[in-house]
């Protein structure tokens, strides 16, 4: 087990596609073992026994969970290649405020795409705004950090591939809405660990219009 | 400005506590501005202004926002003394998983004390249920990381203050529930930085009273 990596995932989570594109970054090998969310493995109840929850970055028997946590620590095991928080404590701190912003606020998204009428127009506009605000902290730089892809592009670019798919649940085009945003996203989507990462937008949009149907008759 | 440490606060929030304590760990001294957060001062504002809360570090004119990463950011620039993080990224990445799991799961206790009814026994239930979970985590240790007062104790201890109101709200004792997480806030309670930093329980019982009856006139 001495440097194995395994990563207990589910495809469209963009949780789990942080890890992957972290793990791609810094050229780290990995075992990818797909979750069946319905029927989780032991595995998976054994490495996160307190939020069951993929993804679950395993490394030589050891668990870790939560992917911000997990890609703090891919990136302080792996330092030297491809940093992905920056050096100095002051930037890091910033890094580490817009990383939350967006667990804190993407999962607004989720409401987009799940509710209807008032309340969809109403997460929609709050999900513009939290867009906005990002695209505000993003400015004219290549990347949120900077000229260099880092912490707050890993924490946030898994979410354009749900993109499509909340663009066409409430009809409207985050590209009008946030244009500097959609250009940062297809600068990432360049890199071949996102590229890599990152499912086909097609098919979260019929994996989440599944899912939909089956909580809507729940 | 070269050394200015001010923190923008109120004195019942215990992510406020989470920096005192931690800038007391480390012998900073700070300029503590009591918030009135019915109206916030310019300062604020212009220091938060993505989500408009305390608690807020400013430290030589520059703004860290969010408990956690101020408590991070404090660690990694006054390191020195009283290191809170563990220096091996595994154990790094552990606290990081418990300081995360107290923020995503205490503030159950917002409930507690302001429900009624059976959603109020149901939200006892899940909060108890949560402390064992710590409980479980800490076991025979002195602190979370073990031997050393850290960076999981500074993320929890504070809410050690509400303990008396939410058991003066629903009827029940902590004490009795999670004996050693009881004596585990005692032993953190000895600490200069930590006894400094806590308000007493009877004024926060009194000022969550207060704020109750506000709360349940609107």
């Amino acid at each position: 087990m001495a440097e194995e990596v395994m990563l207990l995932d589910f495809w469209p989570s963009p949780f789990g596609m942080r890890v992957r594109i972290a793990l791609r970054e810094k050229g780290v090998d990995f075992d990818l073992r797909e979750e069946d969310l319905s029927n989780k493995s032991p595995l998976l109840l054994e490495m996160n026994p307190v939020h069951k929850q993929i993804p679950v970055l395993v490394h030589s028997g050891k668990p870790v969970s939560e992917s911000l946590v997990m890609v703090q620590y891919i990136d302080e095991t792996w330092g030297g290649r491809s940093p992905l928080l920056p050096s100095d404590p002051y930037e890091r701190a910033r890094a580490r405020f817009w990383a939350d912003y967006v667990d804190k606020k993407v999962r607004l998204g989720r409401m987009v795409w799940l509710s209807t009428g008032e309340a969809q127009e109403a997460a929609k506009e709050e999900y513009i705004e939290c867009l906005k605000v990002l695209e505000g902290e993003l400015g004219d730089k290549a990347y949120f950090g900077g000229e260099r892809f880092g912490y707050v592009d890993v924490s946030l670019i898994p979410f354009y591939s749900w993109f499509y798919s909340l663009e066409e649940s409430a009809n409207f085009s985050i590209a009008e809405e946030c244009p500097k945003l959609v250009a940062w996203a297809e600068r990432c989507m360049q890199r071949e660990s996102v590229a890599k990462s990152l499912p086909d937008q097609y098919k979260v949009h019929n994996f989440l219009l599944e899912l939909k149907k089956k909580l809507q008759a729940q």
